[in-house]
């Protein structure tokens, strides 16, 4: 039976992109998710608190959480004074995020993606002095909300870039939902991730990554109750549901380690955290085996 | 470039698991989608009164439409009466379910599925004789919400009983959305159909697509804004969403025949008649080359 990585990232990308919640909730939802059985959680990203207020307390949460010892966390950090702080914080999984796409990095980082991947290069050293390792996400990989598609092409040239800066692990990220079976197949036939991020805006996350398996893709980011929307489409959806992933690959015969229903607890916990409704297909009907 | 045909079953499938509308909402949203490239629409059910209160102004639906010449209409009937009403109103493409599940068509049609069956031997022979179609709909074909996972056996035997009395199509229903990458794999490699109709109760809809469409199946269901519930999990969605279906295909490099732009236009319509808000992504979002 494969096994396919699933790494939780409702506590800070889902978070991040909903309204504030206090840190005890914070640390109640990532608890929740060590003990589903997945083995990696994106807890925290340490950024400035104006630029991002959903996680100022960063510090806090991560000081505060039961450490099981079968999780692997990690933290997204955008400069290398949120890698100081990741790194000081204990963290050895450290993630940071540049665009494909100039203009989308421009309004996401206040900067080119160039002057982005120069800011990677001397951060790299810096993470690897502590011992860490340093996870580059390209977002935008399958499209841009404002230029539209992005060639392969341009994200094959970052990736050789980060790769020979020493960047230990790369993903892409389908940050506003542009993906499709099509792109997929289109950008992995040019260079291949470690691990795919996919948004379910346009309904279409299950089918990116059913195609990402068969192109033998076995890493994914999900997020319990979908948690997180699209910041350019109010109401829309964000991140694939962790609940709908495992729910499906479990039906397909792939082994998560996550128990199913736990999850689906959690999603419930993510739900009542936020304190609006989730559209989470599993978390709403339940799983194909709940009968009434 | 593959043509794909879709059949928007917005007008029945959709409304008859929505609150009542009137009249004149249902020929707008029937006349709205035969503007949009579609060539087929399930525009209404002839069922009694009692029983479906939404499909209850049949007739005067199907005689107050535009027929557009290029788009064939077809009808949803349960019983001879039905079938009678159907084609003396013109319909001349007709529909009839039965479940591969004895205890769902027990609930769904006060009989076994034997006798669902022997009903649909002697519809037959009338629906011929007035130069009529008749495709049947095995419901459940992927799981049933009372008795669980349903055989691809099953399945087949109830093909081949239909066939035999001279059904012309027969389509799979995934009435509860219960189907995955692995249960359309393992159906369609034991018996296949003309036409598959999917729902993305548990976020599979579109991967489910992907599937078939790499088995070679080229006809789907769909409905617009996803309109439709799930009677057994409410707040769940129902029937994949026509314009999420489309967007996907377009990218993937299919013909629909249909204009994307006037499909979202008729979703939105259809939003406005039921007077909730319809969860598709790509009604929420827009399409993926809608830049910000």
């Amino acid at each position: 039976m494969t096994f396919i990585s699933i790494r939780e990232v409702a506590p800070r990308d889902g978070l991040q992109n909903e309204d504030p919640i206090p840190a005890d909730g914070k640390v109640e939802l990532i608890d929740a998710l060590s003990g589903t059985g997945v083995r990696r959680i994106e807890a925290v990203s340490f950024v400035h608190p104006k630029a991002i207020p959903q996680m100022a307390d960063a510090d806090e949460v991560w000081s505060r959480i039961t450490r099981n010892p079968d999780v692997r966390y990690s933290a997204l950090i955008p400069n290398t004074r949120g890698a100081q702080r990741a790194l000081a914080a204990g963290l050895r999984e450290i993630e940071v995020v540049v665009s494909a796409s100039d203009t989308h990095n421009r309004r996401n980082l206040n900067r080119t993606t160039d002057e982005s991947l120069d800011d990677i290069a001397g951060l790299i050293p810096l993470v690897h002095a502590a011992g860490a390792t340093l996870e580059v996400i390209v977002a935008t990989s399958f499209g841009c909300p404002f230029e539209g598609d992005i060639s392969p092409t341009r994200v094959a040239e970052i990736v050789a870039r980060v790769r020979a800066d020493g960047a230990d692990r790369i993903a892409f990220g389908d940050t506003t939902g542009m993906a499709t079976p099509r792109r997929v197949r289109d950008l992995l036939s040019e260079v291949r991730p470690d691990l795919l991020h996919f948004h379910d805006t346009r309904g279409t996350g299950l089918a990116n990554i059913v195609t990402a398996l068969e192109l033998g893709i076995v890493e994914f980011d999900a997020s319990a109750g979908g948690l997180g929307g699209c910041p350019y489409a109010p109401g829309a959806s964000g991140n694939v549901a962790t609940e709908e992933v495992v729910h499906m690959l479990h039906d397909m015969g792939y082994d998560t380690g996550i128990d199913l229903d736990r999850l689906i607890a959690t999603a419930e916990l993510a739900e009542r955290l936020v304190g609006r409704r989730l559209t989470s297909g599993v978390l709403r009907a339940g799983p194909r085996t709940r009968l009434v």
